[in-house]
């Protein structure tokens, strides 16, 4: 997220009420705000566990922005935690003008169509062998489009139009099961840490290839031997289910202790392969699932949005090309990058021309 | 598996030649013959990396069913296997009367319609409300159907006739992505042992559900509180990301060894809970998938085969119930009592009349 947003020119600078727009997902809570001073967008977030620490950043915000005073704040909240937190919100700011709940979706295709057709330079295209480039937004407006949202889980909305939209459907393994799963096994404590261990991995390492399978391709129906037929599918072959083929002084399996056995197999399968194969496994799978609810709905362009992407290439480039492989280029994926902020963006919105 | 197939009927047992069909897998090899004493066929299975042994079954099958003679045995060959170990084939069988190699989808679809067509009770829909109903061939051989081979990795299949079909995708987030993540992190060290740690556990203390984001059902898209909004979503919020909150005598992060970390999280996280997350996972995820195939490609029944399954009913009942819920009951699932033979199967089936 380079890039810095200017509202001065929109009159948003000069309006009596302070609109903070919040987002509160399942992993992070995001927020938007128009920062007077100097005349551009703020774009924060914290994670949502850490709910005080969130209340005090919009605490920060009005006292930095609006002098302390609330009387004059409006705050938006969407995400599921404007409901599960309204309590809360209305206790740590009893004073603002308003509190207002909106639909996370609405929001999400308000804010994603408002950074399509308001901000230049924000829709891109990327894989590995392009490179980015920037989309002119006549190519990327065309109605109707995919809206593949990832966040801790991912939903997925055709969009008609600016006010039109259906959530087809949506996945259960987003981020939240990269996160989680890869903390389990590699210890890991932040997400830097993990892209940057995927960025050094080999996957072939932990995943099962067609050839690991056939000894070569599998002509017949298109699959190269370099094709992963099976995620993690090495793992269980050449951890605890051999151990006496495969015994060293680590790997001897003591029947009663498990946590010899995971620390042995631990060492066997490296922390950067792993990281690298259990992204591509979700970034592929969510490709898989998006490609296929455009399929059905006969929907050329998808844009990926939501904190998971996190600007990472690896991840964009996945996705790109799970996109490009099923659908033999037929469609195209987009990313944004604010991409993580579409529904705090529709939220913050809503209430712009109105105040 | 509980029931026997008789092949006395068949003529199989008057056979001049033995006929042994071996679909060698990713994970698993797999062995059909007709044994001429019993007048039953006969299932057997070993794990691919302990090839050796799997020559060993060959060669004992050979000893006991055919007097040690291979001048009229016959090999049949199908899966990744029959290509990768050729040669060891070659080798270890100098005298036999033939080694064919077959295409592993043509032998799926074969022994697929076979299992439907010429086995009585074979054919099965289950779900934990209604259970086990056995299903009556004419409503289950309506071409065009859909076949969900789920091995280490997932096929997909359109079968239009008995001969006639095409592989119109798959996934490679299958068994050896379900048992190599759970090894990793559990330390399990068979199926089974993974099967029954799934059966006692709660998967709503690592899953995010709707009603941890929401605070309640988010009633505008349908999405209940007890929906899986995000798998293992609640790992990484309880896990490594907040060490000083959540500090235990257990959990204090030492930052130089990670298996310190890793142990204290495996005690914070049960087996239990993990092995039933990531079944529900996964077996949601390819009942996603096989649904938006099956609604791309206009098809009505879906049969679900290969090894993952194992015949363990919690598996079988998310599959069903994703295809359920995707499909507003517009498509039915269908599992296999020899759900893991139908390569193996078909294999056998293609040089049985021609001996």
């Amino acid at each position: 997220m380079s890039q810095s947003i200017e509202c001065s020119n929109q009159g948003w600078t000069r309006l009596q009420v302070l609109t903070i727009a919040v987002d509160i997902g399942g992993s992070l809570a995001k927020v938007v705000f128009c920062a007077r001073d100097a005349g551009k967008l703020v774009f924060q977030s914290v994670e949502t566990e850490n709910i005080a620490e969130f209340m005090l950043l919009i605490h920060e915000i009005i006292q930095k922005h609006n002098g302390g005073s609330q009387s004059n704040v409006r705050i938006v909240a969407t995400g599921g935690g404007a409901y599960k937190f309204h309590d809360l919100l209305c206790t740590e700011f009893p004073d603002v003008l308003e509190i207002a709940r909106l639909d996370e979706m609405v929001c999400l295709i308000k804010g994603l169509d408002y950074f399509i057709h308001e901000v230049p330079e924000e829709v891109f295209t990327y894989n590995d062998l392009d490179g980015e480039h920037i989309v002119v937004p006549e190519h990327a407006k065309v109605y109707p489009y995919m809206l593949v949202n990832i966040g801790s889980g991912v939903s997925i909305l055709k969009v008609d139009s600016p006010a039109q939209y259906t959530r087809v459907g949506g996945s259960s393994l987003g981020g939240g099961t990269l996160w989680g799963l890869l903390s389990l096994i590699t210890g890991a404590r932040t997400y830097d840490e993990m892209l940057s261990w995927a960025h050094g991995g080999d996957n072939t390492h932990v995943d099962m290839l067609v050839g690991d399978i056939y000894g070569a391709d599998y002509g017949k129906i298109g699959l190269k031997s370099s094709h992963i037929a099976s995620s993690f599918g090495k793992v269980f072959q050449r951890g605890p289910h051999s151990p006496i083929k495969e015994s060293t002084a680590d790997s001897i399996l003591h029947p009663d202790t498990n946590t010899d056995d995971i620390q042995s197999r631990n060492r066997k399968f490296n922390n950067s392969d792993i990281s690298k194969s259990l992204l591509y496994a979700i970034s592929n799978n969510i490709g898989q699932i998006a490609y296929l609810q455009a399929k059905v709905h006969n929907v050329p362009n998808i844009y990926f949005g939501g904190s998971y992407i996190r600007g990472h290439l690896m991840t964009m480039n996945t996705l790109s090309y799970a996109i490009n492989f099923w659908s033999n280029s037929q469609k195209q994926a987009f990313f944004l990058k604010h991409e993580g902020y579409l529904g705090a963006m529709g939220a913050f919105l809503t209430f712009q021309n109105s105040s």
